[in-house]
């Protein structure tokens, strides 16, 4: 691996903080398609119940226990939990459970996990100013834009060199976002933009550790406190973004910054946003996928004999642990995904714990697993096939998983997937609540009433 | 500029995040000279007179408000001021005004301002958590060392590229400070290193901005919550700071890990921290005690016909205003240091506000300033003479300016300074009590009286 690659310093950079600090200052209210703005709703939704569903989580408490060591005043909800701490807090602690189990949304372009940062400082900030619901859509909108553009400026330099892209643009995705909704004039939101560019935070060395979901929590913070401080007349370079030894040169040797400017304010990078139907890395979704429809087509666990896998080489070098001892190495099995695909029709987190994992059903099924490398057979498909004991084939190909852009995650999928996280948390009837709070939220008057269904 | 030089990446690393948390943890109490433990006295009064004196900044005003917001627990003082808040945002604010006046601290060898992050997490976690004086600069010698050692791995190339080394190192030892006074053991020490290592901050495109001293505070902060992160068992990357995806390697090509092994716990790189007795940049520190030293001589500016300045390209490279408009000018012009040294004898903050800096005596001295470059005379040192109305010339030739290691400010001259910060903002008397305070810390039983002395 080569870190970097010796570029002269681009003296010549368009004006990209006042532009963005513009496009967030004075875009119009909900200026934008309806399906971008259902797409928002999606995003809000999903992003609440991965923050549910982590929130007895252990990096939640020990999360939690930090902050509490500031005696923080009750000011906005900690998600799935009884606790209310300061707004910033708030950010840290949900944009943490949001990405504890990796189960949140993907800009699949800059594999930015935007809703972390965006979401977790807008919520947080909303219910303690008594912002509106549509406030709050109109800065999620806007601040993953400004986040994921920028990512795709320095995408995929940038990421390659060991940052962990969620946390080093969600800073400014959340500035963007929180200075919106604060009603900052452009002047003060370019200073809030500044403020956030010197803030970025994540290392992809942190990955399989806490500090991975500490990132967008962080950033979520930071971007908080970044637009809290230009309100205030607090100052920073009008060109922290673009300048020689501002925030994209010094942090990649690729700024594309064409991503920023092209159809700004006509095309919204939240389109390109996806949900995770399994609990897992992207590129065992399809061969989970695959082995969902041969259980919709009837095969059985008990009657299989065999199941054919051919996926490309990638697949096996990521997820190739063939007798996963726990939850988390189970995440790394394509082998496990396959046996939970098969017995239960869905692979949540449920399905990547422990016990689940080590049951003796499923040891034993993901055993007659057997994988075989194919790489004309596209990282994003798979190939898949049961060999029953009566020696009848089913065969199933998945072009693109359910979840992807292709074929995205229905409403009601992601309305399954939620119950599935929030219910043991906040029992079934309230998460129902919730989730019709989430997709009505655009409309709603403030915060408070969905704050209060998120707590148990 | 070429930003950056291709490097492969270095997977042999030493472990050098598990190094420095068993030195962090296990460093015997005052186990350094007693010259060592006089220089952490004189860097934390230092860091505390420059807090005082710049708490009525506006920085300091706007970064207030914006914590207000959060209705912060009275936990920490607020230096300067009547206020008290939680002590992540205490850590925050002091870290800001102890840098606002680019007064403080320096680590030469880096040009890290060292005592800004660690020295204001402490005080606010110590004051806090009610933890002895000598706990307190046990921990202040061993994050500034944790600090300036990764300063040293890391630069110049870290600092070419753009990033601000304060606040880029300084989390880190605030991290490892704050581990020390709160007691973790060698494996939360490493936890709380290794997430404060995901958190660098600050660009130095941001120099001139208010964001400038808020990168040291952020440190601060970081650093602060970093320890309370761990303590309460939140995890990270064991070699969060070597890895090759890690903290030195994603923000440098240059990683010399002998800066952090040689003689760690013998060698103390506090030992080489300097104190500014001029409230500007160090390159026209010579040549204003040049003209001090005229003065002292007996020259009185009403006798000067002219005064020839000698020196370095560097210093009209970078400090060549002839007709500074204003304060913040005049700290780039070395025509009107001169003038100050000649006219009051010293150059504090108050010599560079605009009051003085456009006053007619000030601007017709300075234009009598003659500077010619001779890259002969090194750039820490100045060559001048004052060329008399009757003829006579006498002649200073300042090798080393008063601050610099060959010469450092004496522990008078450091409470004059303190002094000239502190007295408008809290009066001589208690100024006095503050710096015997400051004096007397190691023996403290507990801050609250340090702290209740820093508050007008």
């Amino acid at each position: 691996m080569a870190r970097n690659t010796q570029v002269a310093a681009d003296h010549n950079a368009p004006p990209i903080t006042q532009i963005l600090a513009r496009f967030v200052a004075e875009h119009p209210s909900r200026g934008w398609s309806d399906a971008v703005d259902h797409e928002a709703h999606r995003t809000f939704l999903n992003w609440l119940g991965c923050a549910v569903g982590a929130a007895r989580h252990e990096a939640a408490d020990a999360a939690l226990a930090a902050v509490s060591m500031l005696q923080p005043a009750p000011q906005a909800t900690v998600l799935g939990r009884g606790e209310r701490v300061d707004m910033a807090s708030a950010a840290l602690v949900n944009g943490i459970t949001s990405h504890t189990f990796d189960f949140d949304d993907t800009h699949l372009k800059t594999i930015i996990h935007p809703a972390g940062p965006v979401a977790s400082a807008l919520l947080a900030l909303a219910e303690h100013q008594g912002a509106s619901g549509r406030a709050l859509i109109d800065a999620l909108v806007i601040g993953i834009d400004v986040a994921c553009r920028l990512g795709n400026t320095v995408y995929p330099e940038h990421y390659d060199r060991g940052w962990h892209i969620t946390g080093t643009t969600g800073m400014l995705g959340a500035a963007a976002g929180c200075a919106r909704l604060l009603g900052l004039d452009v002047q003060q939101t370019a200073m809030a933009l500044g403020i956030a560019a010197s803030q970025p935070v994540g290392l992809r060395e942190q990955f399989g550790t806490m500090t991975k979901p500490f990132h967008p929590g962080a950033a979520a913070r930071a971007g908080l406190m970044s637009a809290l401080l230009a309100r205030h007349g607090f100052t920073s370079s009008p060109k922290a973004i673009e300048a020689p030894r501002g925030f994209a040169q010094v942090v990649s040797t690729k700024c594309a910054w064409n991503e920023v400017t092209d159809e700004l304010g006509e095309r919204f990078e939240i389109s390109f946003n996806s949900y995770k139907p399994f609990a897992c890395g992207i590129v065992i979704h399809p061969s989970i996928d695959a082995c969902v429809q041969l259980r919709e087509q009837g095969v059985r666990a008990e009657d299989v004999e065999r199941i054919e896998l051919k996926v490309h080489s990638l697949v096996l070098e990521l997820t190739g642990k063939k007798e996963p001892a726990d939850g988390l190495q189970g995440k790394f099995s394509v082998y496990h995904g396959c046996a939970a695909g098969l017995v239960f029709g869905h692979a949540a987190e449920e399905e990547f714990s422990d016990a689940v994992v080590t049951r003796p059903d499923m040891v034993a099924l993901r055993r007659k697993v057997v994988a075989t490398v194919d790489d004309r057979i596209d990282e994003a498909s798979a190939d898949v096939t049961a060999v029953l004991r009566d020696g009848r084939r089913v065969h199933v190909f998945v072009e693109h998983a359910i979840g992807s852009l292709q074929r995205p995650m229905s409403d009601a999928a992601l309305e399954a997937k939620f119950h599935g996280l929030s219910d043991a948390v906040l029992g079934a009837a309230k998460t129902s609540e919730l989730i019709r709070a989430c997709w009505q939220v655009g409309g709603a008057a403030d915060l408070k009433a969905l704050a209060a269904l998120a707590r148990p």
